[in-house]
């Protein structure tokens, strides 16, 4: 009698785990289906990248895109929106950037060029000098001062190509172009060419930011990212030429900071208003394409997912809040500024997570987070299955949520397939016929759905 | 003593399986290092696609192909290049294709539409018929004879935007393209206008493979596809005026059969020759676009199989066979000749793939097997896990692998990411810039250490 009484409890107990799993697979489902059916991702992309463009934030166009999200969200039916104040740099890269060299006496070709962020201007002569190549900074300094004074510095390690995932390649050479400047400079360098970081053969220069540390104004020198077509030719001729001179002339600049906002929506949770999920993406871009994939597909997933939650008039247990940062780009003050209230605030911010990887198939997520919190969020990972986003890793997070760092909060990032991804970024070519539209809805929909598996179970 | 003894032998044989796993890991990341720096999928295509173009066969283009696979397969040093005759349709979409139909009194609208491959022609004055709109045959039957007859039936159901797999999507729509024609024949229909099976809205339409099974040719009616945006057009001024009469004039036409050929080379196994793997594409694409990815994408990474493996200088232990087959697209006469020849001389097939689903990022295998076949191959499945690559399904083959299909051969298909795929499906835009270099190297490398598993291991 005990025993049929125990069975009784198990097989009471296991419908109802089953239940309860059957129930949250086909709020799931249903997510998808209406991000693949009436999710807006895709014509609110067209808008954001078609008819505004280029965002950079301090920039008109930044403007007009925190304005229009404001207007989407109304429109939504949130009037509480709020507009968090953030002073972000405001760097303008000018009507011109051109470069050339000799290619034989009296004949010269000029190579896509394009300023890097934050690089200061040439003369409006131009800059003329000798080019020295190297593929590392252990190269530059055992070159030392006396080969590379009064030259241009050329980095020209290409993304290591066997590299499974471009991310990984993309972090193993970007410190030619964050530091590359910098390092240069204290050795004498009068310019810096660096090559785009793209595994792609193609003529589109890459931006992106840079920095010159503590250097003063005096000794700061220009930066400018070159194609890879054009990095590939000029080190061909230098072979030929050693003595080549490179002509570069741009005329982009560094302004006083100027006002930017973050836009925020909070939805209050109903059981734990206290603890807060936070999803978004930046809604700054740079200035050469029109900032489809990086990061409009990320901001439009996000405000989809409140959509989607609308659509299925989703109560949430715990508050909601949709955050679009400011200044990724170019000084993540909008994502600084956000963390630091929210530590004024005292806020108890449970997760974290943005979508800054490209509008591509989603293939997962990647999580900061506890052994602990890991196996929770593990024993979700099924219910991504059916939509082949099931790749949970431990990685680093999506910059706009690193500023929440705590050790409790657990920070994420949509993981979409990569391959693609560095062709379009932060070049011209980051349009909006890049992007899939299921691609994208699918990316919306995965969202939407780890913010609904931490609202119900927390983390 | 005993059990010092029991235990080295435990960690013995525990460490030359981790030994034997190690070394499998590192043959597979060569394998996807070597695809990556040195594989020729992408040159090979880019003149597969821009140089030879659609290669419907029974064409020109078809032949030239073919001549150009030997002559590569030549370069590798494989002088025993073994051609298998396969007598395939001939069928020429004739110099014109044009559809229209009046919006307005003394006003109409041309609309982009293309022949089905198998279909007659429309007489050179055209066709000129009021429309039916259905969305299923159940809906076609029940209007009955005296609703069709005279009629051109519009099929214009939609892919289903929620599935979420697209071939899921184009299997439950795709028997209106295939039967269409022959069920509205029967109810007296003059002519059928199907939608493009795409998900996507645009101008392109998407031909493909009909057949007017067992209808004698007198009753036989010409059928032809419509762009998605054409469809709606279509169907939206059918609400207007459901009395609107639709033109159609095609000149495509069906020829007696003509010679093609598949072509093979063989690699012999070392220690179990009669053991077979096979490997290939379907070098016939449709004639609308290049076949960049159906299947020239298929075609390139199976000749790279071949590639990698020399670079690697791998020697198999079983017969590794490359088979590019031919007819694939409208009558699959390659691949039922080669398995005809294959039962014929009794030869053993154990596993034979096909990659014919796009050359997007590889996300893993759809395999026909015993439940025994499944379990081995899934105990492989972690090796794909670092190239994200390691979805493994049950689920029907690739189509020239199916004639091979006994119960003891394992029928695979490697299974790329196909949210993008039927956007270039049969149509105009399935052309060389479609295809990322690193997804369709990706792929190579996927096939290649399948094969490379099967040959080890055996299954």
């Amino acid at each position: 009698m005990r025993r049929i009484f125990i069975i009784a409890i198990l097989v009471f107990l296991s419908s109802s785990v089953l239940y309860g799993q059957k129930t949250v697979e086909n709020q799931i489902k249903k997510i998808y289906e209406l991000a693949l059916t009436q999710g807006k991702s895709y014509q609110w992309l067209d808008h954001l990248a078609n008819r505004i463009g280029g965002r950079l934030s301090g920039s008109l166009n930044s403007e007009l895109s925190i304005q229009w999200a404001e207007e989407q969200l109304l429109e939504m039916g949130y009037d509480q929106i709020w507009f968090q104040d953030v002073m972000v740099p405001k760097w303008v890269r000018g009507n011109y950037e051109y470069a050339s060299f000799e290619t034989q006496p009296g004949s010269s070709i000029s190579v896509d060029v394009c300023a890097l962020g934050g690089s200061i201007g040439t003369s409006i002569f131009g800059l003329e000098a000798p080019v020295v190549e190297v593929k590392s900074f252990e190269e530059l300094e055992n070159l030392g001062q006396q080969n590379v004074e009064g030259k241009f510095v050329f980095y020209n390690k290409p993304m290591p190509p066997e590299r499974i995932s471009p991310l990984d390649a993309y972090r193993a050479t970007v410190q030619h172009r964050t530091q590359g400047a910098y390092r240069a400079a204290k050795l004498g360098a009068v310019g810096t060419i660096v090559r785009s970081l793209t595994m792609t053969q193609d003529d589109f220069p890459h931006t992106g930011n840079m920095s010159y540390q503590d250097l003063a104004n005096r000794d700061r020198i220009p930066a400018t990212a070159i194609s890879t077509n054009g990095a590939n030719l000029l080190s061909s001729m230098l072979k030929l030429n050693p003595d080549l001179v490179f002509y570069l002339k741009q005329n982009c600049k560094n302004y006083p900071e100027v006002l930017s906002h973050n836009i925020i929506v909070e939805v209050k949770g109903s059981e734990y208003p206290d603890q807060i999920i936070v999803f978004g993406g930046h809604l700054d871009s740079w200035d050469l394409g029109d900032g489809a994939h990086d990061d409009g597909a990320g901001v439009v997933q996000s405000m989809d997912v409140l959509h989607l939650f609308q659509l299925l008039d989703y109560k949430p247990k715990r508050t909601l809040r949709l955050v679009l940062w400011t200044n990724e780009e170019n000084g993540l003050k909008g994502a600084r500024t956000y963390a630091q209230e929210a530590r004024e605030k005292d806020e108890n911010h449970i997760f974290a997570i943005e979508s800054d990887a490209g509008g591509f198939s989603p293939r997962g997520f990647t999580f900061e987070a506890t052994d602990e919190q890991f196996e929770k969020l593990q024993s979700w990972q099924s219910y991504f299955y059916p939509y082949y986003a099931d790749r949970f890793v431990r990685d680093g997070s999506s910059p706009d949520v690193v500023p929440l760092r705590n050790g409790t909060t657990v920070l994420a990032g949509l993981r979409p397939d990569l391959q693609r991804y560095f062709e379009f970024h932060h070049a011209a070519n980051d349009t909006f016929d890049k992007v899939n539209k299921r691609e994208l809805a699918l990316g919306a929909a995965t969202l939407a759905s780890i913010v609904y598996l931490v609202d119900q179970f927390g983390i």
